[in-house]
């Protein structure tokens, strides 16, 4: 296939993976797709050693890399520590979660700590992160959240890698092509994790207009994007391409917990929600006990990136654990990030077969708007 | 062009224009599409008029008409007439519009009336509409919210009418099909007007394989659908079409207030809300002082169906009276139904321009798929 994104990224499918498991990325790179490493919660040693894993499996061919270089977060330039900044969450929160564990008869005696999940935010994380990824042959670099800093667009520019932007707003897609980005990644509402309200069918063409006339810019489709039909549906909205990340979690080499997938594989479309209760912005994923407690009118106000993390993250691992085990409550409570396309996702499979039926259904869907044309 | 919609209709374009404006109903039809007019709030009589008024323009050229037989509603089967219906409402929401307005400078002197909204309660409402259609060469018959009695379906079914159903979900669309529905409308989330919450891009494809192992129905995708490459997409999704709405209401046709029609034109696509605030059931309408006024957590519950109408359909009609002559706090109140497709509606146009621009976009967009397979 050729489309603008094939040209810039060397690849024959206009399919971009999204996901936080190497193995994907790099199934999914070498059935000709783009694997994109979700690593925004790693740290630079971790990320070293996941593409340098990458680097021996894909024997060359191009894969990306997505890391969160947050435009502001609570605590920022003030070289805080994990345990200063969790001191600022109210004792309302702590409180909430404690309760709403023990109404599901939760076992909660280690679930309040956030040692160990990783999160490092001192001041020069993004350059410490960019050191590891262009010593590396990415294909990619994406920003997952706002506008990626100067110095990260110049670092890539100086070695020949195109930045990516995710955008859930056209406005947003504007201050992205203005920072110099060089692939937006428009997504809808309906996309797991964080999204903004538009729908991916509306979102696509007003992105596409608005930033027409400041520059040349491919842009690719994400949100609800499980299938070839659906890749096709993006590319008549005038998109270079799919950025999919869903459709991923239920392959045979996602790292999903199998209560998660089996959670996916059961739900239907109306099975996700849009909520700050995760992380303090809005993030989709699917409906549980714990979704529909923080969404409550009179649950306590979601707290402002990254001290919500502090208060889910440990709680939600925790409940990961005891739902693997089996603990009903756990169970009632897990969720996990994912879009409206999980009820689309009805089966678990290879990543490879994922890849050639999204260009089997592409095909079949170009031949169906052929023959509605009687051609 | 050549789809399941095509053939059924006998339409050359499979682009279908919901409106209550007859002029745009005339004129889409005349076009080579296929209006349907919106007259859920008509009376027998006042729908006699219009369709002999577009049956006399359409030259048997074929359109539809869209009536709403609600499966419930507050009072049904009880014969209450609109004042015993309204002695129902709560004091606190007549109140809270009575502030609302206030607030806003608005003189309420005649702002709570619900006389001459020609809403009709009558339990054999729907049966006389039915009459009246029949009595034309109607196309097509709509229902706009839950299942068509049986009656409309054996009605239409001996007058030879294909019998239409919108739906939000593919539970939904289940139950349409079993109860006989000719074509499914699903809707998208992004949709003006009453909508659920999947998005058009997940609903469309989970609807027609929920639907297609029960009986084969061609599927419509509706719900952010204003450009002919949004029904391309909707074609490679697997739809035989699209069904439109949003669209029509800033032609040089359509009966739009001219106040709405600025706000609409300056709209983006996050300039709509779904909220209850209007008829007591979830829809999608332009953002102003009043959604955000009903969406606070304090604001009252709204009410149940067609109770919430009660309070809010004097009141914005008031509104837009008040609006027309220039009154700011009217103007910042004012809303109308429209979906999220509103941002890439730039422009008054003739209805006519806009179904031929539907064509050549989808054609374009075809060949937008063609080259990227590189053929």
């Amino acid at each position: 296939m050729r489309t603008a994104i094939c040209d810039m990224l060397g690849i024959d499918l206009p399919l971009l993976a999204f996901s936080h498991c190497r193995d994907v990325v790099a199934a999914v790179t070498n059935a000709g797709g783009f694997g994109v490493l979700g690593a925004s919660s790693h740290s630079p040693e971790q990320l070293e050693r996941e593409l340098a894993w990458i680097d021996e499996r894909v024997g060359g061919k191009p894969y990306g890399v997505d890391i969160l270089v947050p435009e502001k977060y609570e605590g920022q330039g003030e070289k805080l520590n994990l345990d200063d900044l969790a001191t600022r969450i109210p004792e309302e929160h702590r409180a909430f979660v404690d309760r709403l564990l023990r109404e599901h008869g939760v076992d909660t005696t280690d679930s309040a700590s956030w040692a160990g999940l990783g999160l490092e935010l001192t001041d020069d994380i993004g350059e410490r992160l960019l050191d590891v990824v262009f010593d590396h042959p990415v294909g990619l670099v994406a920003n997952a959240l706002g506008v990626p800093p100067p110095h990260m667009i110049d670092r890539a520019r100086e070695a020949g890698v195109p930045v990516a932007a995710l955008v859930g707003a056209k406005e947003h897609a504007l201050k992205q092509v203005e920072a110099g980005v060089d692939i937006l990644v428009a997504q809808g509402t309906e996309a797991g994790g964080h999204c903004g309200e538009v729908t991916t069918m509306v979102l696509v063409p007003e992105v596409i207009e608005a930033v027409k006339p400041v520059r040349e810019v491919p842009v690719l489709a994400a949100g609800g994007i499980v299938t070839g039909r659906q890749m096709a549906a993006a590319i008549a909205l005038g998109a270079a391409g799919a950025w999919t990340g869903s459709v991923w979690l239920t392959t045979e080499e996602a790292e999903t917990a199998p209560h998660t997938t089996r959670k996916m594989v059961a739900a239907t479309s109306r099975d996700t929600v849009r909520s700050r209760g995760r992380t303090g912005k809005p993030s989709r994923q699917l409906t549980s006990a714990w979704t529909e407690a923080w969404d409550r009118p009179d649950s306590p106000d979601a707290l402002p990136l990254p001290l919500q993390t502090l208060v889910s993250e440990p709680a939600l691992r925790h409940l990961d654990t005891l739902a693997e085990r089996g603990d009903p409550g756990a169970q009632d409570l897990a969720t996990y990030w994912v879009g409206q396309g999980v009820g689309l996702m009805n089966r678990v499979r290879p990543a490879r077969e994922v890849v050639y039926e999204f260009a089997e259904d592409f095909a079949e869907a170009t031949e169906r708007l052929n023959d509605s044309l009687g051609e």
